[in-house]
């Protein structure tokens, strides 16, 4: 690294790329031993919005391909967004120009990682995404980087905030989810169409990346198993906590003997889990290795200042010029990855039936487990005001996937049943 | 990064050492891309001794510093410890053979690092050593690289396994230090002299790393405020988790003013603080910035498996060929530290009195407290069956320590006083 001047083109100015131009006209000189960072051609869809960063004495492109091809920077940062259309065709421009590529697109890397790792490895330069997972804690560096030594088992975690968000003000206000997406909608916390975040995609984006880096596959969006956040109910996040655990939407991805399972789904922590206490818009992961056992992180999983600080890191190792792969081997190395299904694996669940408050479905439930040869841990049944029936909760030990749902498909038959039988995993992380 | 092989070689066949043959020995492809690494020298004070990895077939050096010096290995990694001796020299005489070094040794890091940092620097080659602090949990790789972009304004964490788990292990127990002590030294959890964990020196050595890596600063040991846990007594364990708090060896550094203040203490933090909930053996540790918000990390502290990861990670970065200075800018730019007195400082503590149970005394306390403007954030009063006189404990809102200091010497003169007052501080992180 030499005092020389890195000149970065920069496409997308939302929330991030605001973000990161004031982080570059505060400090320049943020990377280490006197190098400095210029922004030297922005490009956005609408020149004159309104932007948190004053971008008007910046060389302005009205094509962000043309940015990404311009010589005149050497590095280029995407904070477009999306898988498909400008984004991917930018940084494709830039890789196939030779020039060092920084991006926070989640999508993007998901769905085209591999292709355009081999682009970026053909060309010898790097392209990073730390910005991509967990906001401006360092999940990609942690996993790619700090436990290249080690065999990872799992990684897990909480990937996205405004899910997050939505669950904790569900138990704290003890509002529906309807309301409290309402409300967060409106303070800003959820887009305008939150699909994307409260139906797991955006976690699913990252859990497929943390993936291919912990398991040196390439990262696969469709092999995800993906459920949201739409159906837990405040009866389950009740329930659940009198049984002492909380409802988390989780992204998980775990080694298995037939590959790497990978998925996201509101799961049940314990309350004293440090998973189950990262509450509001915090992001937080564990993994666990064969070496190191169970390390936690946890941080803003969003924002204009964690994001545009996790591009900056991303760009001091541009300037430090380290050459890895994009992923843990070559591209063309890269392990494919077929989805994992878990009917071997060993489940426990939580069970939540609303039942006839009658004689006997008690011993039904319990002997239709037993039979399946699922034992139960905990049991509780509790009369509610709401609604009519009785909610009968339980957890099992773990069990033979398969075997649970068995059990379940026969519970969901009992007469006794006034609704279909609720199951959530309980996380064993 | 190519396929070349790396040769290594390893002074210090400890745990740690034995952990990395270990590794290496199983997965010598760890780093990316194909390149693969050998141990083509060893180096240990007796060569029959027993170990946890076998070592019969590798080149054997007498001395360390031969084998820093020889060209039949490409990096020289240093497992030995010590500030000074054996352990120095050959890490200085690797460097002046132009040879990347990767070192766990905090005292060296903390003690001479700047100097160590110039002659690498010189050279142009590495010297990283992320196992010094924290084990296997990249603590390091985060400050140095993760958060380059963003202002560092505290790193407070828990970074001494052994006084964690000995303060864990007195509350959970009701044990006093001596038994609890005596007892982690049975199981091994403590050396049999344990000055350098329980006095606080080794978690020193730690936030003296840190607070360099966070603040451009030299590590300065010498600067480091250092009190250790022999006088953590189990009746302020209990009046503190009375108060909602937790005591722990808390290692800290703070941007002020006047520079970095890093001090290593027992403090009180409340009981649903992260770092109060980093039980036994863990490590883990904050850090606040101005962009990042919040940020914390946690993980195993120490052991062959964590640590040997630390070290591959390392030799990994050396591989991938990244530059960047030692610390965060060239040695001979980083800033002097001084030891940075805390009396301007607004202070929050904990004191505890031991008093007659006479009328008047609470009114002469809280009176002197408030004469110097100090205002009392919690009190307790609290019958305890051993010794005579009676505890009261309070703790103060946040007030200028100059204040408060002054404040407990007047409180300690007072007549009904059975025992010197003990403060320890608050933690506001």
């Amino acid at each position: 690294m030499t005092d020389k001047t890195w000149r970065v083109g920069l496409a997308g100015l939302g929330t991030v790329g605001a973000g990161l131009v004031r982080l570059l006209g505060e400090d320049p000189h943020f990377a280490p031993a006197g190098a400095r960072v210029e922004i030297t051609g922005v490009s956005a869809r609408r020149r004159n919005a309104a932007r948190e960063a004053d971008v008007s004495a910046l060389p302005w492109f009205d094509d962000p391909v043309e940015l990404a091809k311009d010589p005149g920077n050497d590095i280029f940062v995407e904070l477009i967004g999306g898988s498909e259309g400008v984004a991917r065709v930018a940084v494709e421009a830039a890789l196939a120009a030779g020039k060092p590529v920084v991006t926070a697109n989640k999508a993007l890397i998901a769905s085209h990682g591999v292709e355009l790792a081999a682009m970026a490895e053909a060309k010898g330069v790097p392209l990073l995404f730390e910005a991509a997972v967990m906001g401006g804690t360092p999940a990609v560096k942690f996993v790619r980087e700090a436990l290249v030594g080690d065999e990872i088992g799992a990684v897990a975690g909480i990937l996205n905030g405004t899910s997050n968000f939505i669950l904790s003000q569900m138990e704290s206000t003890g509002q529906a989810f309807a309301q409290v997406l309402a409300e967060a909608q409106r303070l800003g916390y959820a887009e305008a169409d939150p699909t994307t975040d409260i139906g797991g995609f955006d976690a699913a984006h990252k859990i497929a990346i943390l993936a291919a880096l912990a398991f040196d596959c390439a990262p696969t969006l469709e092999a995800v198993e993906i459920e949201g956040i739409e159906d837990v109910s405040l009866l389950d996040i009740r329930l659940a906590r009198d049984l002492g655990y909380r409802i988390k939407q989780l992204a998980m991805a775990t080694h298995t003997p037939s590959g790497a399972w990978v998925r996201v789904h509101p799961a049940l922590l314990p309350l004293d889990h440090p998973l189950a206490q990262a509450d509001g818009a915090l992001n937080a992961l564990f993994i666990e290795g064969r070496r190191i056992g169970r390390m936690f992180i946890q941080g803003a999983g969003a924002g204009a200042g964690p994001t545009a600080t996790a591009v900056a890191a991303d760009i001091a190792d541009i300037m430090a010029g380290a050459r890895r792969p994009v992923f843990q081997r070559a591209a063309s190395q890269l392990l494919a990855r077929a989805p994992v299904t878990a009917h071997g694996a060993l489940e426990k669940v939580y069970l939540r039936l609303i039942v006839r408050d009658e004689p006997g479905v008690i011993a039904a439930v319990s002997e239709t487990l037993a039979e399946a040869g699922v034992s139960i841990d905990s049991f509780l049944q509790k009369h509610v005001d709401e609604g009519p029936g009785v909610p009968m909760v339980l957890t099992t030990h773990p069990a033979p996937s398969s075997a649970i749902s068995a059990a379940i498909e026969r519970i969901g038959l009992l007469p006794a049943l006034m609704a279909p039988p609720r199951r959530m995993p309980v996380a064993r992380i």
